[in-house]
């Protein structure tokens, strides 16, 4: 994998670059579909390329080893294959989905034992072992394992837990580099930075995250509870450490306003389920600001959903269709909402990245976060 | 609405047709997907044009009445504007829906009172209402209001109902006859010919509709409960009167074979909500017989779903890529498995025209009965 740097914003962190990959290249600053079990849900892989425009998607470790199972992915050859994406895909460890199961998994120094949200059956996640499942999955982006604090932690907690964080990414990173791919094409491995709200933690987790000389690097553990000032805070905190010359990965987020800030302070790469899960239930993103297709006001407006949309949707359907599609709970409600969403996710980070290069970064997003965070 | 005759074939009441409306041709024999609420489930409006070649959609009287209320469908100026479907557009009239609710409706000589399924609301539907409100959405082809009994109703009560049903027949065409559109295009309005499995009640009925002298004629009350051979003797029954130049629509029908087998007896048009239903639960319809999606057989069959189908998700994804959908409860694979058998039930009345045309329908089509109702 290679980044290569186009551009740095006057007046901000914000950066254009390009990263390089077997399977294709990925213009970043880039939002990255979720596609948790090998599907972004209620969306075609067509549409998914030729609507949406993606150039890369997640997986999720810990719900393709459960199911369909790492043999059968390994049978088909890896998840590209599997699934028919050709483009890059992206792995999360399955750290954050294991730590949400609370009761269903114990802690040790060794990894995590869990059992499975779907049939209860005993499972043991280390380091290494996730290192070897992604090998298997065969994505071009693995996340190392970690663990994942609530951002209500208390200093001490955060302090032990981010030391068992550092160990799990030597080991992952010692895996990684002593093992190959199995499909013939390189694959490369992001540690994570944690250290929940504390700047100290932050910086000594940052150091350690750059010092591995990983091909990028994530920021873990934000947008998990913790105010968003405090977000952006240590945002700043970890890219002043973290390499100017691998890309960034802010994982789990988030709002446009959030994705147009972290851009701001030097990310280069953001994942959230937001613009799928929350237009399921009949929320629609655009650039003039938030619309909720179940609210009465859209029931006879007849013009499109977006007359000016990134989608092809936006001027397929009327507000007053969706709105019907959504109150009678059609399935085609959600496609249309999943496709709107994600196009607009996609067409916003491509415009800050012509910001970016054209040099008015700064004054577009100023005025574009108020514009997405307005109610309509 | 004209309809021209282009052939029968030898050996069987099967025939080829065109039928012109105002929203375009459609060729017969034909199926129709179901749009109850104005959109087919999990289908974009695009692939069912496109990817399915759908040529006319159901919508259902009841349901848009209800839902988003003809208030709304009148000011988009009607269903079509109202859902982006430029194509022709039938009506079921909502009479089999209404019977449906059992406890909650009421049968009178003037019509049925019921409460509406969604908020227990009181209305009354009359067979010159139902005219009035296909009117206001403005479908192509309007389906008289008729009372639809059981499979198993003994004579006398499908004597009786047999009689309401004529009355509220001539109720509906003359309103229909003293009424105009509302949008400037033509709209037919076909009577139902009832009288369950009683062939002397099937043959009154088949004359009292065709002497209406409507643009079409529709076959009602089967595919409810009678044995399989049952239906096919009514249709014989029914067809022998119903006039020859006139297209013939069988109601609710049905599996691949009976779809065929209903050809083979002179019908023209046919809708069933199987091919989505059923492909929601997993189960695949091709011309080589059923595939139970969920069957753990598929789970490393990395071949595409047919090789030889007739739409492009046959191509795009694998069979254990889609029984993985399955299990995982993704949307994604309701989506592949409704385009899949509406494409395959397209795909088969357009074979069976060819083979109507070619002049060796039932040799094909008795081949094809028995592939199709293969388990795979």
């Amino acid at each position: 994998m290679e980044f290569q740097l186009n551009a740095t914003a006057p007046g901000s962190a914000a950066r254009a670059g390009l990263i390089t990959t077997d399977h294709g290249t990925i213009e970043t600053p880039i939002f990255m579909p979720v596609g948790t079990v090998g599907a972004v849900k209620a969306v075609h892989m067509s549409e998914l390329r030729d609507d949406i425009g993606a150039q890369i998607i997640l997986g999720n470790t810990y719900h393709l080893y459960l199911r369909p199972g790492i043999d059968i992915i390994g049978q088909a050859g890896g998840l590209h294959r599997f699934n028919g994406w050709d483009r890059p895909i992206l792995t999360d460890s399955g750290g954050f989905q294991v730590f949400s199961l609370a009761a269903n998994r114990k802690l040790t120094d060794e990894g995590v034992t869990f059992r499975s949200h779907i049939d209860g059956s005993k499972h043991l996640f280390t380091p290494e072992r996730v290192v070897d499942i992604e090998r298997a999955i065969g994505s071009d982006i693995m996340m190392a394992l970690d663990e994942c604090p609530p951002g209500t932690s208390d200093y001490n907690y955060a302090r032990r837990s981010l030391t068992l964080t550092h160990q799990w990414l030597q080991r992952g990173w010692d895996r990684y580099t002593h093992t190959e791919p199995l499909y013939g094409y390189r694959q490369a491995y992001f540690p994570i930075v944690q250290g929940c709200v504390y700047p100290d933690l932050r910086r000594e987790s940052a150091k350690f995250v750059s010092d591995l000389g990983a091909d990028g690097n994530a920021i873990g553990g934000l947008a998990v509870g913790e105010p968003t000032e405090k977000m952006y805070e240590m945002i700043e905190v970890v890219n002043d450490i973290l390499p100017q010359d691998r890309p960034r990965y802010l994982m789990g987020v988030g709002t446009p306003a959030n994705i147009l800030e972290a851009i701001d302070r030097g990310v280069d790469m953001m994942d959230c389920v937001m613009p799928t899960r929350n237009g399921r239930n009949g929320m629609l993103f655009t650039q003039h600001g938030v619309m909720n297709m179940r609210n009465r006001k859209w029931a006879d407006d007849f013009s499109p959903i977006q007359e000016d949309g990134a989608s092809v949707v936006d001027r397929m359907y009327s507000r007053a269709y969706l709105r019907h599609l959504f109150i009678a709970q059609e399935i085609l409600a959600m496609q249309i909402a999943s496709i709107h969403n994600l196009a607009f996710y996609l067409w916003l980070v491509k415009e800050a990245r012509k910001h970016i290069i054209a040099g008015d970064f700064k004054t577009w997003k100023e005025e574009m976060v108020i514009n997405v965070q307005r109610r309509l």
